[in-house]
């Protein structure tokens, strides 16, 4: 299995609901270091995964929906709570629907796996792992 | 899946038998950087993996059995190397132990796997992946 | 000249004003990874330049003040910008407060410089240095 | 399951074929941080996953075939594009002759699966991960 | 003092004349990671060093010459050996001509030092640092 | 002013007296991944600070006699700390001898200055900065 992987970042405010958040019950913010891993069985006839600089693109513009906001402003999360964990999956979400519709090309129609990595700090991160 | 990973760190002695390990063989010692990821199929009603501060918590209180210590002198270890990829299956238990026992709370009893990475250096570390 | 160097990690809200700011003029946050650096010239009577225990704790105290909160709220910083290199220079002010207050110890009182790095994402961070 | 990671670095050149290259077209070049991860259900007798002097050695050994070299130039890539995923999985190729003509000794016999990493910067990475 | 650091890279090929050189005597590449750090002793008006945004803008903008090129087909290096250090002191001139040419803006103009790092691997990095 | 730094790292074990130590005071060890930079004020003909090459050989040949061993047996440290800050300076006046005794080369011989910094861990490091 071949697997390729684009960084990116995102700079949010939120805040959580239940007494199990403690001090995150309060607005405050986080920095995520995007990871999106895309996987395939086999290269391209290119010899590639996926064309790496279109991945970074569309990495770029799925996160501008999430970059330098409040995400508790942001109805589609109403009644969640926008944890790392969360956050991963909805990020998922965007690419996936983003590779169904084509914007990661021919190639990207080829990928049969993606993993999507939050990094929150330097001791703490959290993943998403589906099929595509 | 899902998964979520904190990262602590150890620093202990130990030596090993055998001549495979050359000048292993002698007293000497590691700082072992901890990571452990923590799956689960689907978030919790808090849209959590596990409460991560919990998961500190636990992880901090696994490793003082070992932390500052000289592990040759650790009867639990007698007859065994305790090398990197030992020690990881180590932390793997009792972190799996510490799960079963309701310390990681109702969450924690989501969990299907865990993984648990020891960094011995830059340019090494090794890894034990379960099933709980 | 002796230096050592303990980290630590901060999550706030905030927002900038001036046109420069662009998008983050909106409110967002960010993860700061707090780097300390003490140094010394000359190494203490144990063979340290600063309780290492002592520091860590200190400076977890320190950004408690910030850690979890919304920096626009806060009134010590009203008509500021709350930006990386800003919130740089404050850590570095309050751990100098902390220090000439005899917080880190007899140890603390012969550092003779601190510099306070600031790392906001994999690509960016900030960093005030000065005399104590 | 257990796995065990060493890390070391090749400094390559090369070109690639073909539109979706764009300035990659052109003769460039790359540091690949390399990282080889070898895994197997148990430790062997003394401990170990494998002997990790072996493998660090072995390593060094293979990629010395592509490091301080013009990829374009050897004959091995005649028609290929030597991109990070394609090199990975030659790595991936050369690692696994290695341990099958038994020079990761004896221990190196019961591995069971091999993944090959190959980092080109900071913000892009690609694998190759299969059984043995 | 106050500083910023940006970071990016660029990918190159190139040679070096010389016995010193061993096999890099050869045709080979690497990856530069790019670490800009701006130095001013006092924040400007909206409590910045200089425009992040535009900093790494310019950035991007100074190392496109080198990018995805062999550096020895460019005359301006003829007879030199593009090595590590000497790449990082040829970045931070022209950084710091587009600083002189106002392309950092009116804040730019209040920095006083910078510093150029290319890390060419995880285990080897080479600075230049000056005035402004 | 240039700099160039090599990463190697060494393994050992070692134990504190005084009670400001806390449980540091029994056995135990730690990774030290050890920096050494390197600066000097000028390139040499070859476009240099130092031959790379020659430096990772001699940092490796001046930390085998400390890794792989426990510091507490070494009579060079008898009554003294062997803290990782004083490591720092201990490595450094090895290299800085070794650089005396010209077996860094001619190069060598025009370096002005060299800093050392350990890791102990991925939240403390410490550094011995000095002239040569």
């Amino acid at each position: 299995m071949f697997s390729l992987t684009v960084r990116d970042h995102m700079m949010i405010a939120h805040s959580f609901n239940g007494e199990i958040f403690g001090p995150a019950q309060d607005l405050h913010g986080a920095t995520y270091v995007v990871d999106v891993t895309f996987e395939r069985e086999a290269l391209d006839g290119d010899d590639l995964i996926v064309d790496i600089g279109l991945a970074s693109k569309v990495l770029s513009e799925v996160i501008a929906e999430f970059n330098m906001k409040n995400l508790d402003d942001l109805e589609v999360f109403a009644g969640r709570n926008t944890t790392t964990e969360f956050m991963a999956a909805t990020v998922f979400d965007r690419m996936a629907a983003a590779i169904h519709q084509g914007r990661l090309g021919e190639t990207g129609k080829g990928l049969c796996a993606m993993k999507v990595t939050l990094g929150e700090s330097h001791i703490a991160w959290a993943s998403y792992h589906g099929n595509l």
